[in-house]
């Protein structure tokens, strides 16, 4: 199936709302997951709204929940977010660490008490539209395995920076883990083996087979040091929140019996709070024409920014529509069906 | 060569003092330096006071500095180093950001006009010790390639990030380089290969040749992930505190004709402005007691969190003493002499 921006944000919309999402809660959803597919995220696409929808069933999402701030400095904030929708819960807390950064140079707002937000990349992107600079972290149920350990103890624990510049901005939007879970499951469908480094298995060995990897845990990238970024940013989307670490975050990836217990934590800062904000601009245009400039590798085309691959993907889908696997569609049919919407094909 | 702390911190302040340094200056550079030797960073320890010293005659950088504060916000501030001695621009910068952090529950403090400060970890380490997190990262000369380049266009740029934490604090201190210059250097001396993936050639080939790696770049740790990152740090101790970005870093590892043009970021957050304090400590110590007691790998005895390896070498060194480099002593006895100071031995 391909299905084109407006066309996905309209079917999310519309069964959130039959399970009485609020407008807004409805299409912030909406928006984040259908960013999602456009950028080349499928796992943070269209593919979880049948989650969100179980959840919201189950009563672990609640829909038209009570956000609120609960601790607050000028500087800094904790949301709780009510168990609601994690893409709505996050969009408040990034406005308001905007706010904050507008007014004293920085902002810092942790979440807790939320779900799964899709892409850390759109909340970073909010923050450099105002021409600020947006960091954004937050933690996922364990699946990546400590250095010289076994279990899966870390979250893939994106993390998203994003710096405005012209013409385009950078975006760095990444997690812990060498590959997606996603990408395990996709090889196993296909019957492909992994590259080695993706996971271990249960006991600890180095795997190329997916079954195997997913029985087992994912490596951090980058070894020892990923484990390192992994851990202290499970730190700051976890403890520092008031939310829970390792193996107690729970609720990200399926609907549990409690709620979700993760958390987010996310920065913005005001280039203008440290100098120029037309230095700055300049010193960054400058950075990046001396890396596209320089001498490329063999086999090389051109040297890309981050956020360059998936800003030109996100491009050419907002003109063709995005791919949408045939098993997501079809679940998706299957619940519209039960919550008496009938779904648009293009 | 073996010096004890106590030994090493006196002999620096030393030569620093006889060179128009102010007690504060020598005392600062003194005990980073010689932390970076107990913590086995041998390239960030005695190694660099040749370096520092030559700066100093040389006018490049500046004893008795005027550091001041040129832009602030109850959150923020710009600092202006004066081109004085790295170490102690750095301290004054986290000191600001602490105060700041204690009053706003966030502080954030750039650096611009300073000099290579040493560990980046240090300073992470001042926020710990009044139980805030800290995050530093800070430029160095170009000696990384972007993904898909040839050229040195990135600098190593230290990240530390340090989590308050009993019974031993957490601290990641870490380059975006997989390996440091200063490996390839000792392997060159060694007449031994570097593993593949640590450096590419001039032509961009990887290569297990050091010769042909330190006149190429160093590869980024965790590929695109490792690039995007070290891009992002590269920014934000960069263009955002107005200071040089890419091949314009200069002088961090050799005087150069004008100033130094790196510059740092520091940020401290206190838990109490998101929650309470001792649940933070809990949260971060249950996390901690997940990760030791879980199973390892095959042949590993024990699953460290970051800085344990440094901070195990840092209490043995604190006993025994740290080895320094028989040439490094040498070239230092050589300035000594020409500073009219005499070096004791143990």
């Amino acid at each position: 199936m391909i299905v084109t921006f407006e066309q996905e944000k309209s079917i999310i919309r519309t069964l959130l709302q039959r399970l009485n999402a609020s407008e807004e809660e409805a299409s912030a959803t909406a928006e984040v997951l259908a960013e999602g597919d456009l950028r080349g995220f499928a796992s943070h696409g269209l593919l979880r709204l049948p989650y969100i929808i179980r959840a919201l069933k189950r009563g672990t999402i609640i829909a038209n929940a009570k956000v609120g701030v609960v601790r607050e400095t000028p500087a800094t904030a904790l949301i709780d977010g009510g168990h609601g929708l994690g893409h709505h819960v996050a969009m408040r807390a990034m406005r308001l660490a905007i706010e904050k950064a507008k007014k004293q140079g920085i902002g810092a707002v942790g979440v807790h008490n939320s779900n799964h937000f899709g892409i850390a990349g759109y909340y970073a992107e909010m923050a450099v539209r105002e021409w600020l600079i947006g960091i954004v972290t937050t933690t996922t149920d364990a699946l990546v395995h400590p250095w010289g350990g076994v279990e899966p103890l870390l979250g893939t624990n994106a993390l998203a920076i994003g710096i405005p510049s012209k013409p385009s901005p950078i975006l760095l939007d990444m997690a812990m883990s060498v590959a997606a879970r996603g990408k395990l499951v996709e090889a196993l469908k296909e019957g492909k083996p992994i590259p080695e480094g993706w996971a271990i298995d249960s006991r600890g060995r180095p795997t190329t087979d997916p079954k195997k990897g997913l029985e087992g845990a994912l490596s951090p990238f980058g070894g020892v040091k990923g484990y390192g970024l992994a851990f202290v940013l499970e730190v700051l989307a976890g403890p520092l929140v008031g939310a829970a670490a390792g193996r107690e975050v729970v609720g990200t990836l399926e609907p549990v019996e409690g709620y979700c217990t993760k958390g987010d934590f996310m920065i913005a800062i005001d280039p203008a709070a440290f100098g120029s904000a037309d230095e700055f601009k300049v010193r960054v245009q400058r950075f990046v024409a001396q890396l596209k400039g320089s001498r490329k590798a063999p086999g090389v085309e051109e040297i890309l920014v981050p956020g360059e691959p998936e800003s030109r993907t996100r491009e050419k889908r907002l003109r063709e529509g995005a791919p949408i696997a045939d098993e997501v569609w079809a679940e998706l049919e299957q619940l519209a069906k039960e919550l008496d919407v009938k779904l648009e094909k293009r």
